[in-house]
């Protein structure tokens, strides 16, 4: 560790609406000379957008666009390779403020360990600067408060899933849980509901797009639009209430 | 629904730091005639704890006590008949103050919907009255984060089961993990401990007790005194790190 060097800070800022933010996030967010945020090209930022009413204009903006914006890319190209890449130059990037002295804050939606890009600079910086992470509410209990379902009871297992799953280990793990959780649908959303209609869980499976932001939609599983579901959509199955 | 009822709302305060609850549940939270929380005989509560500096002295406190500090009774008593009754009662109470038209905030530590007891006043009164919850941090990410380690990466699926289980179970789902979480461990520590034992993932799994409060208490898993795990510990197996 570099005694003058800035610190690092992953800061949650929550799942949408801006005042699910922390109250220990936002303290640290006003405080920070750079804040940093992934961002696709040519788009703001969610992360961005939740709290960009908090800033002054004396913090420096340190936006870190991908490369990409999608996984599948044509040969010889290889996202894997692509990202790492990207990864690597962002972390150069947010090390040279840290160098410089500057705390650098990376706001991050949701949780910052929660499948958060934050991670990947994380991975990358931690050893070599101090660093603090604040965590967020994380989309799926924003989306479980919107729907007004309780998610999990008492000893129940929840399964946390990626609708990028292959389709055999998706109903297999379906199969297998008390409540879960489907992340990442877009494209995937046929596909899920596939599965979900062979195990019979269709009836107990809640959707909602974009959960706690301005754009929020509640739609019923049979309303949605598989070509249309973005990607920050999520699909819940709530355990079976508990109750005598 | 009655017009003139009061609401009820859920406000998830976070995993024990003060700090960590959200803009909006503080907002609630301050406005609210009623405040509610479930707390064991004799105890200030978790969830009060968190939040009763923002109290003022004209916001009414209601205390629900639970009847019993475990699940094992004597018989002719039976965990569940006792516990459903207490939640009857507690949701009378409750709904005494929104049919004078007071709202009444229930506080909940971590989230409202994640294992919480708030959940079983809101499947016995969201029917009747207007509810809104406020998501929360939940405890394992406020774990994850005071541990600086990410949970999960990518596509990698997250379990998260309790320490309760039984052996067998556990086994076989902690087997099919990418990632995991165990909560509840308190007394089931050393099964927990053995499972993990046998499928050579000790060394992933980290230990940490009251993740975020002022007694928070990190220590190695071979450091853990079995008989004194408290019920507010936590073992995280983090995702393995996706890096190229």
């Amino acid at each position: 560790m570099v005694a003058s060097a800035g610190r690092l800070l992953g800061l949650g800022v929550g799942p949408g609406d801006p005042e699910l933010i922390t109250v220990k996030a936002l303290r640290l967010l006003r405080a920070a000379p750079v804040v940093a945020y992934f961002v696709a090209r040519g788009k703001t930022g969610n992360a961005f957008s939740i709290i960009e009413a908090h800033l002054d204009a004396a913090q420096q903006r340190l936006a870190l666009v991908y490369p990409v914006t999608t996984e599948t890319l044509a040969p010889p190209l290889c996202y894997e390779t692509v990202i790492a890449d990207f990864y690597d130059a962002a972390a150069a990037q947010v090390a040279a403020h840290l160098d410089a002295g500057r705390d650098v804050a990376v706001i991050c939606e949701g949780d910052p360990f929660f499948y958060g890009s934050y991670m990947y600079l994380h991975d990358r910086l931690a050893e070599r600067y101090e660093a603090e992470v604040v965590p967020g509410v994380c989309s799926m209990l924003g989306g479980a408060a919107m729907l007004g379902v309780p998610l999990v009871y008492r000893n129940q297992s929840l399964s946390i899933l990626s609708g990028v799953l292959p389709e055999a280990e998706l109903e297999r793990r379906l199969a297998d849980s008390d409540a879960a959780v489907i992340m990442k649908l877009g494209r995937n959303f046929e596909k899920v509901r596939r599965v979900l209609d062979r195990l019979g869980l269709s009836h107990r499976a809640l959707y909602i797009e974009r959960a706690t932001m301005a754009r929020q939609r509640i739609v019923p599983i049979d309303a949605v639009d598989p070509m249309s579901s973005p990607y920050f959509s999520l699909l819940l199955v709530p355990g079976e209430k508990w109750r005598k």
